[in-house]
């Protein structure tokens, strides 16, 4: 399945006659995972979410959101991540990630709506709690990127963001390190599936913590990607657009440099 | 709790030395809605979602939620929409919503982690069938709006967005009529919680069908806005952002008029 489709439409502007125009749009389509244990035997698998996603890196995907999600920690857990084939009507929407036998899932925390507990005194303070205990102390301040790199990461990003170019509808995450070159770009319709792709990719390759390299994403930051990138061990995130309060007090607690608004070589540090 | 909260922030640029500043943050905190069946009793109630918004009209957020989620349909079903307030930490972020004692719940539809059959068959199309078997037959097509007025939108939304005017981090969404008049706006973190704010208020004001309006929104389109307009008859959605694949083809089916790109006096039209 591609990642963008073609489509007719009509162009209207004040300046000129409405016009029919190919365009190219952003795929969306579902994506089920599951968690099976036994290598042939479809029965013995759980789905864990359903999410609107970007066909490609599906793998990485649903690794990023199994491990940002503390549903795993390691890649030695798994024994295989394929797509589902025994329905004719799959369509790649459906992925099996085959644990070894003795990975201990705690399915009743699955079924909650939240990893945040359900007493009555949620709140920031509480989700902030929550993210505490799973993720790794403060992150080392140890990594530093002088502002002249920071500013030539946008004009990086769209250059690797090809298919943002034809649709303008996708999101995108990089993987940077201190010289300020992308080593890993990933795209999807959702921010969180972006990061989840790069994530996943750098997890399945083994590179966790990152602590040498930072975060680049295209939109604004709120407080799921802060989690995530602290569950990874990154120490910087740079966003094109503003973060929210909760994102800025979660950075805080991680020690992590969250930067927003970095575009025209201008950017503004929270903390 | 404010939408807004104030931030020291470092402006970094490459034309002047790094300055102090005061900055504003859209505030983001959990919100838990919880049906409850009886005036008192608290331990009468169950948890059926937790979403990450920006404070305000958070009545209006839950009953947009449940409504097109297609867990309530009418504001009759309801009895009181309250804070919960039995908890000292509670922060206004627990929202219980008092159903009248007939009103039927399927909860196991509730725990599944969508409303998507789970078969392997997973796909957009059975995303499609799963919102046409809930949402009234397509959407009747008399409602036109001037090219000239939808020109007009994006200003209008700017000026009506006044938090989004302080910290650039929030999305709006904005019921209009036929003259091109904003009738209600609505702003959040997260655009489908700014969209379940704007449907909610109307849910509750007894508008729906809103068969005689469209709706602006400030970002990106994806599956799930065309569904929450098409729950609540909205023949019209226009975007300042691109649409996605899923999104066209929904809207297609529901008779909806889909327009992106809505911004410098042009637009798309998708079908």
């Amino acid at each position: 399945m591609l990642a963008v489709t073609p489509v007719t439409i009509q162009k209207i502007s004040q300046s000129h006659e409405p016009q029919e125009h190919s365009d190219l749009l952003a795929v969306e389509e579902p994506l089920e995972i599951r968690l099976g244990f036994g290598p042939a035997d479809d029965r013995q698998q759980r789905s864990v979410a359903v999410t609107m996603r970007t066909p490609g890196h599906d793998e990485e995907l649903a690794l990023g959101f199994l491990f940002t999600e503390n549903i795993l920690s390691t890649p030695s857990q798994i024994i295989s991540v394929r797509h589902c084939v025994t329905d004719s009507e799959k369509k790649g929407n459906v992925l099996r990630v085959e644990l070894q036998p003795d990975v201990k899932i705690d399915w009743q925390r699955l079924e909650r709506h939240s990893y945040t507990a359900s007493s009555c005194g949620i709140c920031g303070k509480t989700s902030i709690e929550a993210v505490q205990s799973v993720c790794q102390k403060p992150l080392s301040g140890n990594f530093a990127v002088d502002s002249e790199i920071i500013h030539t990461l946008p004009e990086k990003l769209r250059a690797a963001q090809r298919t943002f170019a034809y649709t303008g509808g996708l999101h995108a995450a990089a993987l940077f390190d201190e010289t300020g070159q992308l080593r890993l770009v990933r795209e999807d319709i959702g921010r969180h599936n972006a990061l989840d792709k790069l994530i996943g990719a750098a997890f399945w390759q083994g590179w966790l913590p990152l602590s040498r390299f930072g975060v680049m994403v295209s939109g604004r930051v709120a407080f799921e990607l802060v989690q995530k990138c602290w569950m990874a061990g990154v120490p910087l995130l740079a966003a094109v657009g503003a973060p929210s309060s909760l994102a800025v007090e979660l950075a805080n607690e991680a020690g992590m440099t969250l930067l927003g608004f970095v575009r025209e070589n201008r950017f503004n540090q929270y903390n």
